[in-house]
Parts: C-alpha cells; sequence; structure tokens
C-alpha cells in the first residue's frame, strides 16, 4: 500500500470506528440483547471501505473530514445490516462473518432479523440527523442511498438474482449485473456521496460514480478470487463456500490468472475516469490500487 | 362509523391505494419475484389506519390532501414490512396475514426476508422524493419517522420485548410499554407527520402526538379482544394465537369487559387532546370512534 493510502487508512479507520461506537447504541440501553447484537456486528472490524471511500471523495473538496464521518458511518451500518441478513440460514446460511460467529448464531435468528432492520433504519435516521449539511444535499443524498439499497439495480436486487442463481451456469455478463447490484451500488454509491456532501460538481460526481463502478466491480472479483484461493483464518468467513454453493464467480468463469487480469484492468478504468480531477484523486487511487493487490 | 368519517374512508382509502400501486415497482420490473411479494403484501388490503390517519392530521392544515398521500403511502409500507419480518417462522411464526397466506409461506422465507427490507428501504426512498415539501420538513420527518421505528422506544425494541415476553406474567404496565413501542409509536408518529407536513405548530403538534399516543394503545387493547374473541374468517390472521403463545394480553390481564372500559376511557382521553384544535379535529375524532367500537 502506498504511504499516503497507508496514512489515510490509519487515521480515518479510527475516526470511522470510534464515530460509529457514538451513533450505536450503548449496550446498557434496552433492548440490551439487542443492543449488544448491533454492537457485535458493526464493530467486529472489517475494512471499513464504504465510509474510506466517502471520506477520501469528501476530502476531494474539503480540508477537513470530520463533518462527512456520520455519513460514512452510516454506509456502514447499511453494509452491516445487509451481511447479517445475507448471512441467515434462510439466505447464504453462513456461520462466520469477520473471524467470528455471524449474528444469528450468536443471538439467535429473530434478533439477528432485527439487528439487520435496525442497523438498515438507524442508516436512514443518522443522514436524516446531519444538520450541518444543507437539507436539499440531504434529501438527495438519502433518496440516491435508498435507490443504492433497493430493488431496481440495488443491492437487493443483487441478492435476489444471486440466491435464484445457483447453481445456475451464468454468462460474465450475468455474473457482471449481479455484482453491480450486490455490492457495486453501495459501493460506487459511496464514492458519490462523498463528492455530493462535499460540493463536487456534476461533471466530477458523474467521474466519481463511474471510478465507484470499476472498483465496485474489481472488489468483487477479489473477492471470488480470494474466497477460492485463502483459507478461513485469513478470511475471517468461510471459504470455498462459493464453490460448494454451486454460485458462478469469475474465477470459475474466467480461472485465476484472468480474473487477476480483469481486475487490473478495472482499476486502470478507474483511475481513468478520475484523472479530470487530477492530483485531488490521489488518495481514491491509492484505495483502487489497495483493492486490486489485496487479492493476489 | 359517523357519516363523515365513512365518507373519508371511502375517498381516501382509494386514494391510498392507488398511490401504492403508483409508488410500488412493477410486476414486470425485474426482480419479478420480490417485486410480485412487495405487490402482494402491500395491495392485500388492511385498513389503511396509518395513512387515514397522517392523511386526517394533515386535512386539518390543508384542503388538498394529495400531496401528503406519498407520505402516508411510505407509513403503510413501513408498516407493512413490519408485519412481513413479525410473521417469520423465526419470530411470531404466522401463516395467514389479512385472510392471505403470509409473505414467507406464499413466496418462501428469503424472499420474505428481502421483502420486507425492501419496504422499509422504499419507504425511505419515497419519503426522500417529496419534493413538494421543504427539505428541511422532509429531513425532520424522515428522523422522526427512523425514529418510530427504531431500538430506542421505537418498534423494533417492541418486537424486542414482546418476544422476550412469550410465556412470562406481564403487569398492565409492562404490557402498556411494549404496545407503546410495537405499534404505538408508528401509530402517533403517523398523525404527527400530517401535521408537521401539514404546518401545524408546536402546541398542535404536541397535540397530534398526545392523539396518536391514546388511539395507539386503544387500538391494541381492541386488537387483543378481537384475538381472544373472533374467528380467523373475521380476522384475516390466525386467532387465539396471542394466548396459545402465552403472549400476555389485555384481556388476559383485566378481562375482557375491563379493557373495552379501557378503551372507552383512552379513546375519550385522546378526544380530549384534540380538543383545543375545535371543530378541525372531527376527523381524527370519528377515525378513534370507529376505532373504539371496531372491539365491541
Amino acid at each position: 500500500m502506498r504511504t499516503e493510502t497507508r496514512s489515510f487508512f490509519d487515521t480515518v479507520r479510527p475516526a470511522i470506528d470510534s464515530a460509529l461506537d457514538r451513533l450505536l447504541p450503548a449496550e446498557d440501553v434496552p433492548p440490551t440483547d439487542l443492543h449488544r447484537a448491533l454492537r457485535y456486528s458493526v464493530l467486529a472490524g472489517g475494512k471499513r471501505l464504504r465510509p474510506a471511500l466517502c471520506v477520501a471523495a469528501y476530502s476531494i473538496y474539503r480540508e477537513d473530514y470530520r463533518p462527512i464521518l456520520p455519513i460514512a458511518c452510516a454506509l456502514e451500518m447499511a453494509h452491516t445490516y445487509s451481511l447479517i441478513h445475507d448471512d441467515l440460514p434462510a439466505m447464504d446460511d453462513d456461520d462466520f462473518r469477520r473471524g467470528m460467529p455471524s449474528c444469528h448464531k450468536k443471538f439467535g435468528e429473530a434478533m439477528a432479523i432485527l439487528a439487520g432492520d435496525a442497523l438498515l433504519t438507524l442508516t436512514f435516521e443518522t443522514i436524516a440527523a446531519c444538520t450541518q449539511f444543507e437539507a436539499s444535499r440531504l434529501t438527495a443524498a438519502i433518496f440516491r442511498l435508498a435507490r443504492a439499497l433497493g430493488t431496481r439495480d440495488g443491492m437487493i436486487s443483487g441478492q435476489v438474482l444471486d440466491l435464484a442463481a445457483e447453481g445456475l451456469k451464468l454468462t460474465t455478463l450475468e455474473l457482471e449485473s449481479i455484482h453491480r447490484s450486490k455490492t457495486g451500488a453501495l459501493l460506487s454509491t459511496s464514492v458519490w456521496l462523498g463528492g455530493w456532501l462535499g460540493g463536487a460538481d456534476s461533471a466530477e460526481l458523474d467521474a466519481l460514480l463511474r471510478f465507484g463502478q470499476k472498483i465496485g466491480l474489481a472488489f468483487q472479483i477479489v473477492d471470488d478470487v480470494l474466497d477460492e484461493t485463502e483459507s478461513r483464518e485469513m478470511l475471517g468467513k468461510t471459504a470455498g463456500k462459493d464453490r460448494e454453493r454451486g454460485k458462478a464467480t469469475y474465477p470459475a468463469l474466467l480461472g485465476v490468472d484472468q480474473s487477476r487480469r480483469y481486475v487490473r484492468d478495472l482499476t486502470e478504468q478507474a483511475r481513468e475516469s478520475v484523472r479530470p480531477l487530477g492530483r485531488r484523486a490521489e488518495l481514491l487511487i491509492g484505495i483502487s490500487e489497495f483493492l486490486e493487490t489485496r487479492g493476489n
């Protein structure tokens, strides 16, 4: 990882974590079990990639990134809600997440369903409370995020397509369309939101969105490669699970080597998208390079 | 039902239903299964009580109620999300809802979890899109609704408390606190939102909220009484279920007669709360009387 990317993560990750700690209800506030489940799942670690992307995009326009922290945290809440629900027995049925028992293994299914619901609700509550931003910017941010999480090319539609595709033979295009909605929409919206609340103009917002889409796809391919090549201890979640469940993956379709080449191409395209922003985009480019090399 | 209350429902219910039809994704938009599940659950009927309360409160301040319809629909979406998730096997495990198989019986558990998630997401998307209202009013509306649906005295905390209380002997106070969050918070917020977006002043908003809290509790007691006294065909959901699951109910604690007396008292207190609004509150009072007599 580049030094400046490393030092960005070293500063921003603790800032995100402590903002999350502040925004999540305390464990001693009732219902305590539920609040324990929320904090367990959100504070379990994770790369904080969506918050980092949001902060990095915002930092193109603003010196002080603290105002964007609650928005960045809301993105992590939304991401965690999706992990909790995806891990449920009726869905991907996964017992491990971030190296620990998944939420329903630890707290039971009812609590996991409610914990996911709670985090999704808290996502919007958190954004709506950000009075440091103009209200009209906030309503647009909420609308945009809800679309990215929703059923029309958003995260939920990706999960539906993903479940429906189990055991089927997909083309690369079909697989891409699943990932564009399942992980790409939220990742690219994280970048977009940072720019939007930072004050990017409309051409810049387009560039940021394109950047987010490219690295979103690259990120998913790397994930597939890691699922194929790494052990559970490295991943913190059950490994080899995709193949076992008959899920289409990039390595299965293209092989590991060509998947890695595709990741390099996408990362280059992402870099290309933000070239008009000049040196201000270095942080985003550094993150994209970090994501690229994660899978090597 | 009073003539004017009847004629209000006769006009507003179809208006709500057609606005819901318009706001929900069409069945032929992919993922079609999921969108079918959404429409199945939302358009299955139901009293549209929360939308009606919202429209009635808005109508105190505005002649034309059409601008509030999407907000009213968002409340119904949020309510339906909660019904779908509450009916899941891991939660209340209910096979019937509104006289039909519940969402997971019809579409499977994974789809029901995602349909609930989708409706909650669409709730906030719908409100954020209401540019007919001032943006700062909207962000406050979103914040308030998220709190009512959330984990701190909101709907989710009510569901957690409700699940935890199964088989336990509760006092009337404890039962009341469950219902205040589980159904009361969303009902009272529905009234509040109508007033807030209509332009009520702060004393009026307090009065509307109090009104909503009183009828919210009355509504739940009537529900308990009906669960005890009516058949499944009348209810459209499994009857006698509360007792079977060892849930505390008002009839179990107070008996049917005293429960009904309590409903009358609460309805009277609700009426009292909005007395300062004078004749403009007649519609709300009519709805409260309709709710009261539902249980007789």
